[in-house]
């Protein structure tokens, strides 16, 4: 049986008190607008290039916070100066965006990926929402339009097309295009209504990564859901399937379908116990179907991610199923993370583990990870217990 | 004081009884031609892409090893098939590689970088030697003078010059120039001749990284060799900087400068010392100059080639100077490497182990693993032991 009161107060506690006043102390540029992502242990700055996705997801996430929790002014005006940098910078006239800038905001690099357009677009609408700035919202329909399109075929974002490249789809972009569209539309049902093809596609997309006879969501798979060869087509990633599943299982209550609850609940928990650690605990970043070692040479390491995607999920899975084994599995999580990732010096979450679950990187913040993944989950969980 | 006859023993019993044989039966595609290069922990194929760094290297190392060790008919065979997929399949007509094939030869990835170019050259040039096919050189010309240019500005093989890109110079460039240099003239005395102003560059451009007031070498400097702030300005290679220490001994007996020979020394000595794990042994992947966390997840791995280059490289600077902290550093590096990436029961070399010393990826080939780094260091060790 969880203890929900004293898990919930240790949440506010991690979130409130300890998350959130460590980023809007160390983050925040007041000379340039924006963020930097690059934070040590105690908050400064160890390299100041801005990654978009992370000021995306920051000015996403402030804004988020503003609209459900507290309509706090310094979140707000955080928020509006994340934009702020992100559209006087990040963004071409084309709706491209770069994928990291100098303090400045000059570019430095652009991938050839959707992902910084899709951090953007949320944000966009999302401060749109809370601002009322409706112009903000137009340019996140402009961009959506054209991330759409790319998203059915990324080489147009300039990576060659050769002639031996296995046909595959990845299951990054249907479960970002979910997530995008529940952000974009909030709580506009004639918006999600005019998207209903593009939910129902990126779902059925979804979940054709799926082997029920096996219990495992494979990262890659052919055009048509068949299980590959290769290590690109036998990887798994725990984290990635068990965040796959909470997307679908917002779309499922949204859209009434029980149906897609109940397997998103599956996948849920067989990537969970697929992806478990049994002898030293946590989530491993990469797995093998097959059981090959992982070509990626940090497969074994433990990172904050999938355990604040599972903590959220389980939590979820949970509230709607009341069984045991969700609670245990969340417990599970919660006893991994909490005596892990967070630093009672310093505040803020440490992001790295080895597989024996040594702190690896001592910073708070890096090219991948900023004020997204730990705020999310806490927050989400704080509204599962607060229902 | 080493025990040079137990050594030479035992790295002639691993060259030529566990290494050889293992890569000559397992990794030769009889069908397509070329090699296998991902190799599980027996030998049998995981996956079959043929990365084309590994096609290059390995018909360079077979052709390298008939030259200097053995008139071995097989040895030529298989240099002879690696070649024949290179040039049916790899090369395009602009003379750029791709980095990636599927077996049967048809491109999956190219890099917008030269070093797929870089080996295939070595490869061309050491096997023109060894068969007398002088088209092969003359190929192997053509290609090197295309590189050459690329090489002063990789911009033009496809990824965008932008405006917040700080201007910097990486290690990786010159070093391998230099050591293709040496790799395509051989012998050939006339020749390095005519490459003298390309060599007298890529020495100062290598040298240029080392700082001696610190002892550092910094994998990435500015245009004019000074510190840069910054992940990348701070990012430190030991093992890249050790391997550029005897590409640069070669050239100073080469050339008969010994301040060169002197300077690549120290350069080696100290690498190692500040690149030496002194809690669990073995040389760290990458550290960062001032201390910070590196970004790179897989910064704490001990990785087999910067102790096979480590290898070679301090048993050269002890064969100069006699000194036993030259000795010691080999031997402890020796004593690393035998006891963490040796496979006594089917042969072969791992070539990745966690900070603590654990084999982290059970296979002996992968993308970046081929027959290259453990023969090279050994058949280059046991040259120097004949002397």
């Amino acid at each position: 049986m969880l203890d929900l009161d004293a898990i919930k107060q240790q949440l506010e506690n991690e979130l409130f008190e300890r998350v959130v006043p460590f980023w809007l102390e160390h983050s925040r540029d007041l000379e340039n607008g924006g963020f930097y992502n690059c934070l040590d242990r105690d908050g400064s700055v160890y390299d100041s290039t801005k990654h978009i996705w992370l000021q995306g997801r920051q000015t996403w996430m402030l804004s988020r916070l503003y609209q459900d929790v507290d309509q706090n002014e310094a979140w707000m005006t955080a928020a509006k100066s994340g934009m702020d940098f992100i559209l006087k910078h990040a963004v071409t006239d084309e709706g491209r965006a770069y994928f990291s800038m100098n303090a400045e905001g000059e570019p430095i690099y652009m991938q050839r990926k959707i992902f910084s357009e899709c951090f953007i677009i949320m944000a966009l609408a999302q401060l749109s929402r809370i601002s009322g700035d409706d112009k903000l919202m137009g340019k996140a329909k402009w961009m959506f339009e054209k991330v759409w399109t790319w998203s059915k075929d990324t080489s147009v974002l300039g990576r060659p097309k050769l002639a031996g490249q296995e046909p595959m789809r990845t299951l990054a972009i249907p479960m970002i295009m979910l997530n995008l569209i529940e952000e974009l539309c909030g709580d506009d049902q004639k918006m999600r209504e005019s998207f209903s093809a593009e939910i129902d596609a990126c779902i059925n997309l979804s979940l054709s990564h799926y082997d029920e006879a096996s219990g495992r969501v494979y990262e890659n798979v052919g055009l048509n859901g068949e299980v590959m060869g290769g290590y690109e087509g036998r990887i798994l990633n725990p984290g990635h399937a068990i965040e796959a599943g909470w997307f679908m299982i917002h779309w499922g209550r949204t859209l009434g379908r029980d149906d897609l609850v109940q397997k998103a609940i599956k996948i849920i928990r067989n990537s969970h116990d697929l992806g478990w650690d049994k002898d030293h605990g946590g989530l491993f970043y990469f797995l093998d179907a097959e059981g090959y070692s992982p070509i990626q040479l940090e497969w074994s390491m433990k990172l904050w991610w999938p355990h604040t995607e599972a903590l959220y999920a389980h939590l979820l899975a949970y509230r709607i199923t009341g069984e045991e084994e969700d609670a245990e599995r969340f417990q599970q999580v919660l006893d991994y993370t909490m005596s892990h990732f967070l630093d009672d010096k310093y505040n803020g979450w440490y992001g790295y583990c080895d597989q024996q679950g040594r702190v690896s990187h001592r910073f708070k913040g890096g090219p991948y990870k900023g004020f997204f993944h730990v705020p999310r989950a806490l927050h989400f969980c704080l509204q599962e217990l607060g229902r």
